[in-house]
C-alpha cells in the first residue's frame, strides 16, 4: 500500500489526481490487476467524472453544494456537517481496473479527490491487486 | 476483462444487466471470486436495487431528476451537466461476490445500468478476481 | 465468505460496525488485503463516517431523510421507496484495505450499516481477499 500526500486550496474543490494514479500503477510495474483508492478521511471523498471541460467540475461543485448547504439544520458543532453529507454521497473508495500497465478510463473519465471542508492536507492510499 | 456494449433506449433510464453479469460468469467458469464492474462514461452509473416492481426504478429516476433537474445553474454548454452530477451520485463501479459460480444477490437484489444522457450506445467493462 | 446478522432499531439509523468488521478479520488471520462488505437488501445501505460524534450520524440521517422525504411523489405502493432511493446514494458495498491483520481506517473513520427501512434483521456480508 502506498500513501500520497496532497494539499487541496479551497473550501470545496475537485483536485484531478489521474496522472499522480497511473504513475504509482507504472512504478510498480503492475500489467494487469485492480487500483484501489481509498480517502481515510471524512470529510473528502472520491470519485470519477469528465476532466476535458472544467466547468462540469464546476456544476458538480454548486450542485453538492446547492443540495446540501454549508449552513443547515445541523447539530454537529464544528460546523462542517454539510462536507460529512457530500462525502457520503460520493464515497470514499474507487475501484480501476489495470490492463497492459494502464488504467482502464473512459475517453472523458479522470480521477478526482474531492475536497468538502478545505483547503487542508490529506492522505489518499493506493493499493493493488494483480490478477494471476 | 471483457466489454459488453448496451444500448439504453431514453433519456433516463435504469437498464437491468443482471442476467447479463451472471452468464459472464458462468462463461468464465469462475466459483469463488469478487466481480468488478465498470462504467467508462461520465454521464451514465451503476447501481443495484430492487428488480421485482418496476415503480422501484421509476421513483428512483424521478427521484434524482428532481433533486438534480436536467435544466439548472448550469455553466456547461453540452446541457447535460445533470447527467454528470447524478453518474457521481450513483458511482461508476460496483463489486459483486461470486459463490459457487453464482453472484451473491439478495432476493429482491438486481444490478442496474443507470443512463442519464440517453439515448446512446454504452460499454460496460467486467473483470473477475477469482479467489484462490 | 462469512454473513453477519444485524438487527436495527428505528426507521432510519446508522449502526456502527467496525469492531465487527476488524474481529472477523483478526478471526480470518488474515495479514494484509482487501475486505468486501456486502449488504444483500434494497432498502439498506453503507458508508463510512465519523464515529467520534453521535450529532454527525444525525446530521447525516436528517440530511438525507430531508432531501428523499418519506412521503412524496412515489408509485411503489409499498411505501418505502425513499429507503431504496437513499440505499443506492449511499451504496450497497465498501472496499476496505487490510494491513499487518487491521483495516486501514482514517483517525475518526467508523463503519456503517444504514438503515432506511427498519426496524428489521438485516445480513452483511463478508469477504476478503488476501493479497499475495
Amino acid at each position: 500500500m502506498k500513501t500520497i500526500n496532497l494539499n487541496t486550496s479551497t473550501r470545496t474543490e475537485l483536485l484531478e489526481i489521474t496522472s499522480l494514479v497511473q504513475n504509482t500503477i507504472k512504478e510498480e510495474g503492475v500489467e494487469e490487476g485492480v487500483c484501489y483508492l481509498y480517502v481515510p478521511h471524512t470529510t473528502a471523498g472520491l470519485t470519477i467524472n469528465e476532466n476535458a471541460d472544467p466547468t462540469v467540475m464546476r456544476d458538480i461543485l454548486t450542485s453538492l453544494n446547492s443540495l446540501i448547504p454549508f449552513d443547515g439544520d445541523y447539530r454537529h458543532l464544528e460546523g462542517n456537517s454539510a462536507a460529512h453529507i457530500k462525502a457520503s454521497l460520493m464515497g470514499f473508495s474507487l475501484n480501476l481496473l489495470i490492463q497492459r500497465g494502464k488504467l482502464v478510463l473512459g475517453t472523458w473519465q479522470g480521477i478526482f479527490f474531492c475536497e468538502f471542508d478545505g483547503p487542508r492536507s490529506r492522505k489518499l492510499h493506493i493499493e493493488i491487486i494483480i490478477k494471476q
